[in-house]
């Protein structure tokens, strides 16, 4: 049975973390993708604070490096945020509609 | 030692959050649900944006069939997102927590 | 090749949020911190409904155990959530960030 994985990132921006999701969705490398806003600290020449936008896509375990890499072309940023979480179980019509979903 | 795993899903409503949440907590299918707002992409019948509201819950591998067969009963949607992460980790107090408040 | 884990913990201020997360950062116990709004139901003495804020730190297998004891002695609950997440993968050059920044 395939597996489903969460793959994540963030943006500088709502429009920029919106043209992600999109273009995954669309392109159907993800079935659906959640955007929401967080602040993050982190090191970068320094320790910064800055307004931030997750983007998390719910992908198969087939294509989550596809959809890693399609991100890393997209994306604005020089090394960003590209992590996977392999979820442990889903419900059957959910999994089945993400299996279906995604090419 | 019981593990501890995250339930997560989806409503169109703050509203309908919390009415999962609560069920779940009073029902003691989960310790805790937080609930936070989201803008969702996804693929229904071409793709769609819309604003949804997240519940994350935190449970025990026990728990975690009954409580998303709970959340299926309760969910106003047709094919709501149920999907389960094991937690790898947690200090021995809050999982004790968790242990003792899930029943 | 070191793992990169999630800890995560949630604080009733968004001041208590950034104080963690800055001296997390700051020691190099974590190489980014995420804060965002929720609110929380969950059990105490009773059902509570309360907007907390969650914090989500980026750290390696070696220093998670490091970071979530920092962020015990630093946490001004009692019994704090406290819980780890082993991520299944990570972009090479995300990777190699998170594994050079933390300390």
């Amino acid at each position: 049975m395939r597996e489903i994985y969460l793959v994540t990132t963030t943006t500088a921006s709502e429009d920029d973390a919106r043209k992600l999701a999109h273009a995954a969705v669309e392109e159907r490398l993800a079935a659906c993708a959640q955007i929401f806003a967080i602040e993050s600290v982190y090191v970068w020449e320094g320790v910064k604070q800055e307004r931030e936008w997750r983007v998390e896509f719910k992908t198969t375990d087939e294509r989550a490096q596809g959809l890693m890499r399609r991100l890393m072309e997209l994306h604005p940023y020089e090394v960003p945020e590209l992590v996977a979480t392999r979820l442990a179980g889903a419900s059957e019509a959910y999994a089945a509609w993400v299996i279906d979903t995604v090419l």
